[in-house]
């Protein structure tokens, strides 16, 4: 089974949940700079999830063109990361037009949680199909960011209670945490490809 | 004539109406975890929908690998498959909203029935194309699910009168059985290939 | 210059815009199958158009595929029926909500003359590239569809002021002259590949 | 790594952007041709918008089709010009509803600005990428024009204090700057190529 299809069908599905939660920008009906003050921070949490939506994306595309076969798990352990990844623009929103109050972090957070859980299931089975020695193993195998991220996410949720903000420092952690390319993965992948 | 640009505007066309099913979870102008509460039964027949939107893709996605050329009348078929998808959205939101009372039930399952019967076409003509003895006619040919599916959905609006949570639970069963992988029929395709 | 991206990118663009049509049919707040008559002009619009879409990218999948280089001046002529195109959403609503009367009929058929004449325009660039002689000119050459569809469009509009059913009929018609294969152009592009 | 997914995410984000500016063009309650007439400073933004989206897509184009390879700071760098791309349906719709009023025009001066300087960046790593003396770095090299129009873009932006048409006239200059094939580079590509 030839994995074109799945990544472009991935692909569409990301650049529209990237896109659209720019829809959720609405257009001010005055037409004074000042009028633009409340959308912030629509536009903060749009920026913070264009950096997920991003990374998702970044690392979908590498895991994916490590992989040399997929199957019909992986083709359904796909589709419910994009599942997840959709509810992203939904969360958002609602975490934008509620200035990050605590229930919109705490639901931001728990589908960050899901998406990044979404993730490890389809990384997992990826290298089960691929076996235990090959280069995708190798590359993905000491997953200590996937996991990390999750246990922030957590951490995040409980001191929502506390303050919001804390949580929404520690979202823009984890993303900081990603966006830092990870040189060692992709020198490894460089490595297993010249072999 | 080849299939590839088919592939991307179906891929395309499903990605965007896999997406778009997800402005309907409007956000909520509340800030409270039960604000969320309303925005259940949309949910589910989100949730629904992504499953059923993600089996049709899956299959597409077989059914075109399989098929070796196509012709005029296999890209009117196709897109007469893509009208009918394009009505999902629309009737999973009716259904959402209106909590699974009858008739937006009904007219579910209605766009269910148009879209299993759309497909059946697509698969007969390219079933057609490519010959009796061929390895996609193999494959596809005993198709008991696409058949007892349309015989479920008809049973579903039938019961519909009575209770339409009956049919919503029947909508669930079909995409239960498309859902659990049919390893005979991959093996064929798998087998196929080989010879 | 390579026409992958070009056909990439027009496969984006005509997936939304066959898409995005779909959610002028805005979910009614009633729950019964009367809710539903109201949205029914808005349907027949929406299918017209699906139809008109659909024509114009297989047309469009069929153009392409014949020519062998593109430039600078067709990738704007392309960008240029992408935008006529983008306009039929528009112009389907506004038909399809005011029950097909006089100025949306009329500006319907407006935005199909320009598409149309941006269709022509891009077909006669392509020619021009691919040279006199060349399976694409062969194929291409004889227009007469294109030339009569602008004409009926003309004729459409001026009988808006007397009917805008005529006008409704005759977009019918020309769909109908397209819907209905050509098989004299794909039997001469078929032979000229075989050369 | 390969280019292919960055394309065809990049196509699809863009696709989407330039189509769903369209989604602005809110279908009139009346049915007479004269209920159009407010919708016109929307449809002038949108015409601009397009050409500007478009002339991304095409220069979006000719970059990435000259880059042999990529790595991860230019998937960010391609990410960063998306996301700037993205707010240009808002900037646009704000615009065109306020009747190209001094903020809003002051606001889409200054997305075009992040865009082109977006774009510069893009461009800088891949000359990075491929190398002093390469065909891309030949072609590249002299972005007279990506300078230029930023300095357009902020006299423009200065001068919309007196008036904002004047700051629109300039927007349509760099666009028509654009528009206007370079041929030069469209032949130092070409000749890089043969050797």
């Amino acid at each position: 089974m030839k994995k074109g299809r799945l990544e472009a069908f991935s692909d569409g599905v990301i650049a529209i949940i990237i896109t659209i939660m720019v829809l959720e920008l609405h257009v001010p009906h005055g037409e004074h700079i000042t009028d633009l003050v409340p959308l912030l921070p629509v536009l903060f949490s749009y920026v913070l999830s264009f950096v997920y939506v991003g990374i998702y994306w970044n690392n979908h595309h590498h895991m994916i063109y490590a992989a040399k076969t997929i199957n019909g798990s992986i083709l359904w352990a796909n589709l419910h990361l994009l599942f997840w990844l959709s509810l992203i623009p939904f969360a958002t929103a609602w975490m934008g037009e509620n200035h990050f109050s605590r229930w919109p972090v705490i639901l931001y957070g728990a589908v960050l949680i899901m998406t990044g859980m979404a993730y490890n299931i389809l990384c997992g089975l990826l290298i089960r199909q691929a076996g235990e020695g090959s280069a995708l193993a190798v590359a993905l195998g000491r997953d200590w960011k996937g996991k990390l991220s999750v246990v922030i996410y957590l951490i995040a949720i409980a001191l929502a209670f506390i303050n919001p903000w804390i949580s929404f420092s520690l979202y823009v952690l984890v993303a900081m945490i990603w966006f830092i390319p990870d040189r060692r993965i992709e020198r490894n992948l460089s490595l297993a490809e010249e072999e």
